[in-house]
This record gives structure tokens, C-alpha cells and sequence, in this order.
């Protein structure tokens, strides 16, 4: 099994993720969070909340379903689509980019797609036969039901960021720089929908709309040293700290910020800095609105994918809107009012999910195998075990247990099978620590905590377990590290 | 205005809610929650989520998208629609039950309908003419784009669970009494949606389904002897513990132990006691799957409203899916083999929320308006003020201000306008706590802390504002409730 393959049958095993509607054959493109992966997703989740509320962004929350005037304002309608290819032979469809050469380019539009198939000769990667026909396919869905038409699932959440920027712009009193964002489902009709949480048509996505003064720099990036890998449009890799990028000219400051905020969330998610890079998009590949684009990628067997994209969509929103819904759409300062420039940085909070799983699984030298997760991102902090399930060392393992619960909902308590087997099960699911009571926990009221990575012991007395603070605290064991 | 109508114009003001898609019209039955609202809503959730922890639940996360082959087999394709009239007339459409008078009794199919509307001549509420149009109108969204047919968006979360009913039943180590929990949207075409959070097309659920074993207790209800109102369907009202309904067999005891629940989480949310009844379905209104159902119910201008639904779903569902997907759906316990009964606990959580700022509402003696929200509901924990924007207690204050929002970042800044002006804003929105700092914050490391409901005033050092428990408790200002 590859790696890849080795975390997927973990995370379907214990219950982070697994396919949808398996009972009825499944479906493509659909997964569920098990729950485990339900908790270690809302860890994502508050991670990426809190840091972007520290930097004063205000959240909004809209719908799902959106009539048709909003996606003829923003473009969707028009041009979110893809180039599909069809066999007339066997039936075979798929996004034509993936059929063709590296070297054919990417077509533009059908009479370009038309003249490239022809021209490469491309083939059914299943029957074989030539490909003849290529159409416009538009990735949103489509609601129809009833007296109800003209009505979509949104392929992204940032239009009701768009259409709301009156609104949200009133409760920031009017003030820019303003960060917004939300969290929520975007929905995609993928021509093939890969397996697993990598290309889904029901995702769960981050976004912030950071809207700014176009003639001043607009935020300040604080910068610890850390030198980060960068794929510039030139395909010269490059690593180098973020101020480097901007003085160096590599990318315009107020972006770099956001690919900065990028990389300290993932790096709380608990992700290694060497497998992080930001990609630049090339000028063929940026979408409709996009005069900038780059990609946090993640590496997963060699490759990397795309988790986060950071586009600037300069004006085009905003004037789009104000152009459809006769809503003024600009910003008073001083003398001048302007139409605010947009940054975008958006999060695949399932790919995310999924790469923090890939990214720290390792396996011992016994072969078994282990989650490194962030105690914070972890689905529990600890787990309580009893040695004993008997002359009341159970009985005192369980009412601890039962007060840090209220304390800290996210612990689990296991007296099934030897000690080795329960620490093997906690490993696979990367809780950070074991706390093991015995005998001596009766008589001298001492626990043994056991940490995961290290698998190092130490001995406290399970009443400093009862102080609140020690599971609200990110590091509650900095005995393990103290040496 | 009604207090109804108060508290929607204090939520648009202050960013809790507002109609969706105004810029281009809007659309019936569809909200956005704006940024106070957002982070109120994530708070019932997190409440909601942590309590069902608490007991052990299982979570899980499925698509809103699902294939019809689910619908089949839970009776929604059948069976999950109303009746509705339209007026030939005005082209007017509504929810029949709406337009029918008290004694008229509620049609269970169209021939009924048909011999209602004849015999008490039931008329257009807008031109008066009299109905002649009624059908079944299929409350379910359906999706139709390219390729995609069969699929529609769930109009409840529970089905994701049920169909999943063997993944989970594993990840809970087959054991029952097993409580799953799946917190997410659903999507129902209503008729006629009515204004604001109560009668919408898309609804945030959170969703319980306790799988138990028909021939035993499984919960145990512990009762702090809070005397609960209750209507059950003989219709005459009684107040009693759970404990004593219970006894007095008005209802079943697990069933019992949800409403306990539920009645728990609304306190928790700070709902007061006088605003919650459960109200027992009559045997007309029980929905096709359930054998017997409480409401709990919120009183809004001496109406009570529907906001949570317990439902005795029996063996209904799982027994379905097992006939139609050919999957057991089976737990074994000793040398018996069954399928568990289902208790389902549905919570309308924008209905909660909703009713959170109505009952939360109220206006001083000087007309000022006030959400005496629960603090650990409230969007800020607190809010920080200088009382003088110069000689450094401006600077004194936003330096503590960062360090606090690095431990808690439910928390806020305002330094525009008079400090009654401040506290007036931060009383709208339901902050409970403000600090105050000032030249003696500079002298002797004071500030003031003024509490919302009693407005009244304590000194502390601001020092002790640093530690992190302060902001991570529940209660971080005992002072205030000493005497």
C-alpha cells in the first residue's frame, strides 16, 4: 500500500472519513465525516475562525441556495465552466485538460478545444477511440423543483460576501481595510470526481474577502524569519522569507500578507513547513476574475495540491454587482470614493482535513501506526485509562474521568483490552496523552501520563488533572518538554 | 412596534440577521445571519454539540446532496409534502391548513381536501374568490443540471445517519443505547415562507438519533425537581418535574430523558423557564415515521412556536433501509438480534437563536434597548474602553485589549463617542461585561468593570485580566453575584 492508501483505510477504519451512501452502492464525489473526522474538521475549523477574528474580521453566513441574478452578475453563469470530453464510443466523460499532452496548451474556448483534440489526436483513455466531441459544461447545480426555477447551489461562498458588502461594510462603521469571512458549503458538479477529499462536489470551504484602498498598503506583515518555498510563475522554485518576496518585488505586499496568515494556519494545523509551498498561478490558468492567483500546496507522494488559493480579484466583483444591481458599491475617504480592490484567500477545509491526517501519520519502528496531530487539533486531548478493572481503581479512573468531562468534553475513557492494545488505539488517532490509573492512584493519589510521540511517562497527582485551566491549555503537560 | 417586530429591527441594525439577496430584490424564506449573529449562532452550536458530548454521542457530517434511492426508502418521495391551493383567480398559493377554519379538521390526502374546501367554501385570502385548486406539493429541492438526475438536497440530516446506522454502530463498538449527533442544513420548499428566522427554505438542524434497545431503559433522567409546563394531547395543561411525568406514564421514559435534555440546552442558552413549554402532537399531526412527538416550544407574543421536535421514530427508519438497501440493519446482544428504536431530538437552531435575542430582550426604564444574553452565549465576552483617547490610557487599554484577544478573542474595542454611548451599544448587543480604563489605570493598575444587567460598578487590577481562565470561564466576574 502506498501512504496514501495506508491513510485512507485508517481514516475509514476509525472513523474520520468514508465514502458516502454505501449501503446504496455510493455515489461519486461524496464523503462523510465519521466522528472522529466531525471533530478534528471543527478543530480546522476554530483554528482558522480565531485566527482571522484576532485580525478584526467580521463573519457572515448566507445561504446555500442563490437565485440566478447573483451568478449573472459575478460571471458564473457565463464562464464558470469546464471543457468536457465525450466518447461517443463507450461513453467516457471527462475534463478535456486532463486528456491532453503537455506540451497542447490549454484551449480557451470550444473552437480552441476542437482544434487541439484534432490536431494531439487525442483518445479515450478506456476504449481507445478518438475523441470527437468537446462542450461547455457548467459546474453549478441547478435547482428545479416545483414553481421554483432560476435558483443554484453556490459553486463558492464569497458572493454572498459580495452582494452583503453594503451591509457588512455599515457594521464595520465604514471602515477599510475590512477583513469578512465565511465559512460554509460550495458545490461543484465535478465532470469526474477524484476519491477521496480531494476533488468533491460538495465541499466545505473558508473564505475571506479582505476588502482594501487600492493606493496604499493596506496591512503589515509581521515576519519571524521562517523561509518559505515559493513556485513563481517563472518556474524558478524559490525559498526565502515573506518580506524577501515583497522587497524582491516576487509579490505585492498586501497579497503577501494573506500567504502569510496561510502559512501560520497551516502550521497550527500542524502541518510541516516542508510540506508547504506557494504556487503561482500562470497567466492561462487564472479564473475570470483573477489578476493574481497563488496556491498553498501541500505535498502528498511527491505531488503537490492545491489546498488554499489566494486570488486578488481586484475590482471586478464589486463593479460587477454595482453594474447588475444598481447599488452603489464604493467607499467614502476623505475626498475620494472608490470601489475597494479585493484580496481573496479561500480554504479547503476538507483538504485540509485530510492532508493534516497524511501529513502526520508515521509508523513505528513495530509497525504501528501513529497520527502526530497538534494537541489542539487532535479529535480528543487525552484519553483515561484504568490498569485495573477491579477493587475500585475503575471506579476512581472513571469518576475522574466524569469531572475533567465537564470541564473538557473532548476526552474518552477505554478499559477494553491489555494497556499496549489501548495505547495503540489513542496513537492511531493521535491523542497527544494516556493517563493511566493503577493501584498507587488509590493510595497516594498519583497518575501516569504517557505521551504519544516520545511514549515517555511521567507520574502527577491526578488532582491537578481537576484544574480547569490544565485542559483549556494548549501545552497542558510542559513537563514532557522541559527536558 | 410589537416586541416582535423591536427585536427585528435591533437584529438588522446590529448585524444578527437580515433578509438575503436584498440587493436584488430578495427572495422569501431566506436569511443571512451577519456577524453578530454568526458568532451567537456559533455559540447555541457549540452549547448543542457539547452537551451531546457530554453523554457520549457519536458525530457525523454527511452531504446535503443525496440520491433519491435514500428518499425511497425513508417515505420522503412518497409522502414528505403538503397540500396546497391556488387561487385560479390571483394565481395566490398557500399551505391549505393555513386558509381552513379551527373546526374543520386537517385533510389527509386530496379527496379530503377536495370535500373540505367544498363544503366550507374556503376563499382566496387576497381577491376572495373561492379555491378550487389544491395538490400535493412535494416539500423536497430537487437538482437537475447536465448529467445529474435523481439527486436531491436533504430536507433533514437524519437520513445521512440512518443509512450510515452499521458504520457508526462499529465506530461505538457495537454497543447500545448508542446517541448520535449531526449538526448541518436542511432544505424544505416551503408554500408560503413567513418573515425572519422562523419559517425558512434552508434550516440549520442540529439532529439526535439515540438507537436503543425497545425492551429496556436505557437513560436514566436525573432531576433537579425544576417543575416543567406541559401540554399533552389531552389538552389540558399541567407543570410537573420530568420525573413525575414519567411516573405518572404521561410519557415514555427515554422519551422523557431528551425533553430533560433539551430543556437543559435552552436554559443553557439562556431561555427563561416561563418561555418553554413541551407540547405533545396530536395523533393528525404526527408525521408518517413517528408514534408519538413533543415540541418544545418558545412563547413569542403570547404565541408558542415550535423550535425543537422529539419524535418516537420507532423502528421505522432502519427497518426501511434494511428492506430497500438489503442491508441488516441489526444490533446483537446476547443471544438476541434486533433493530434498535429510535428517539429523535430535532433542533431548529436558527429558531433558537432566533428566540434567544426575543426572550433575551428588553428596555430600560429609559427606553434604552437591552439582550440580557447568557455570557456564554453573547458574541463578545467583553468590551474595552478608554475613557480618555490621549496620554497613553488609549494606548494602556489597546495594549491590554491584544493581549487578551491573543487568550480570548470574543472580545472588542471601541473607543468612538461617550462612554454612555458605549455602554448603551454594547447593552444592544448583549456584551456583559465592559472595562473601562482611565488615568488611574495608569497610576495603579485598576480599571473599572461595569456589568450589564445592574449596571453596576467594580474595581480590579487589570493584571488579573491576563490570566487565562478569566476569559476561558464562565462566570469570570464573581464579584458581581457575591451579594
Amino acid at each position: 500500500m502506498t501512504k496514501f492508501e495506508e491513510v485512507l483505510e485508517l481514516a475509514k477504519r476509525r472513523g474520520f472519513f468514508w465514502p458516502s451512501f454505501s449501503i446504496y452502492g455510493g455515489i461519486s464525489g461524496f464523503m462523510d465525516y465519521g466522528p472522529l473526522g466531525t471533530m478534528l474538521k471543527d478543530n480546522v475549523i476554530r483554528t482558522w475562525r480565531e485566527n482571522y477574528l484576532k485580525l478584526g474580521a467580521v463573519s457572515i453566513d448566507t445561504p446555500n441556495i442563490t437565485p440566478e441574478p447573483v451568478f449573472r452578475a459575478s460571471g458564473h453563469i457565463e464562464r464558470f465552466s469546464d471543457i468536457a470530453a465525450r466518447c461517443s464510443k463507450c461513453g467516457y466523460k471527462s475534463k478535456l485538460e486532463s486528456l491532453l499532452p503537455a506540451d497542447s496548451g490549454i484551449p480557451k474556448n470550444i473552437e480552441e478545444a476542437k482544434e487541439i483534440v484534432e490536431k494531439y489526436k487525442i483518445t479515450c483513455p478506456v476504449c481507445g477511440s478518438r475523441i470527437t466531441e468537446v462542450y461547455d459544461f457548467n459546474l453549478m447545480f441547478r435547482l428545479n423543483s416545483g414553481d421554483v426555477t432560476n435558483l443554484y447551489l453556490r459553486p463558492e461562498t464569497a458572493q454572498g460576501i459580495f452582494v452583503n458588502f453594503k451591509l457588512l461594510l455599515n457594521q464595520n462603521r465604514g471602515r477599510i481595510p475590512m477583513i469578512t469571512a465565511q465559512l460554509g458549503k460550495g458545490f461543484r458538479n465535478e465532470i469526474s470526481p477524484r476519491q477521496g477529499l480531494i476533488r468533491m462536489r460538495e465541499i466545505f470551504m473558508g473564505e475571506i474577502e479582505a476588502f482594501l484602498d487600492p493606493e496604499t498598503n493596506n496591512f503589515k506583515i509581521s515576519d519571524d524569519g521562517s523561509e518559505i518555498s515559493f513556485l513563481p510563475n517563472t518556474l524558478k522554485p524559490v525559498r526565502m522569507t515573506i518580506s524577501r518576496a515583497v522587497e524582491d518585488s516576487m509579490i505585492n505586499g498586501d497579497h503577501a500578507f494573506f500567504l502569510s496568515q496561510t502559512y501560520n494556519i497551516l502550521r497550527s494545523c500542524g502541518i510541516k513547513p516542508e510540506s508547504i509551498r506557494f504556487r503561482q498561478h500562470r497567466k492561462d490558468e487564472l479564473s475570470h476574475y483573477s489578476s493574481d492567483c497563488w496556491d498553498a500546496e501541500i505535498n502528498m507522494d511527491g505531488e503537490w495540491i492545491e489546498t488554499v488559493g489566494i486570488a486578488d480579484r481586484g475590482v471586478y466583483d464589486l463593479s460587477r454587482h454595482q453594474q447588475f444591481s444598481g447599488e452603489k458599491m464604493t467607499v467614502k475617504s476623505g475626498d475620494r470614493e472608490f470601489i475597494p480592490k479585493v484580496i481573496e484567500p479561500a480554504y479547503g477545509i476538507d483538504r485540509i482535513s485530510f492532508f493534516i491526517l497524511y501529513d502526520s501519520y508515521y509508523r513505528r519502528e513495530n509497525g504501528f501506526k501513529v497520527l502526530r496531530l497538534a494537541p489542539d487539533i487532535s479529535p480528543y486531548h487525552a484519553a483515561f485509562f484504568p490498569l485495573q478493572n477491579k477493587d475500585g481503581v475503575n471506579d476512581l479512573a472513571w469518576s475522574v474521568y466524569e469531572k475533567i468531562r465537564e470541564i473538557d468534553p473532548y476526552v474518552i475513557y477505554d478499559d477494553a483490552g491489555s494497556i499496549g492494545k489501548r495505547y495503540a488505539r489513542q496513537d492511531e488517532i493521535g491523542t497527544p496523552y494516556c493517563i493511566v490509573f493503577d493501584y498507587e492512584s488509590k493510595d497516594d493519589g498519583t497518575v501516569t501520563i504517557r505521551e504519544r510521540d516520545s511514549t515517555k511517562q511521567i507520574r502527577i497527582k491526578y488532582a491537578d488533572l481537576e484544574r480547569a485551566e490544565l485542559f483549556r491549555n494548549r501545552n497542558p503537560f510542559p513537563q514532557f518538554y522541559r527536558n
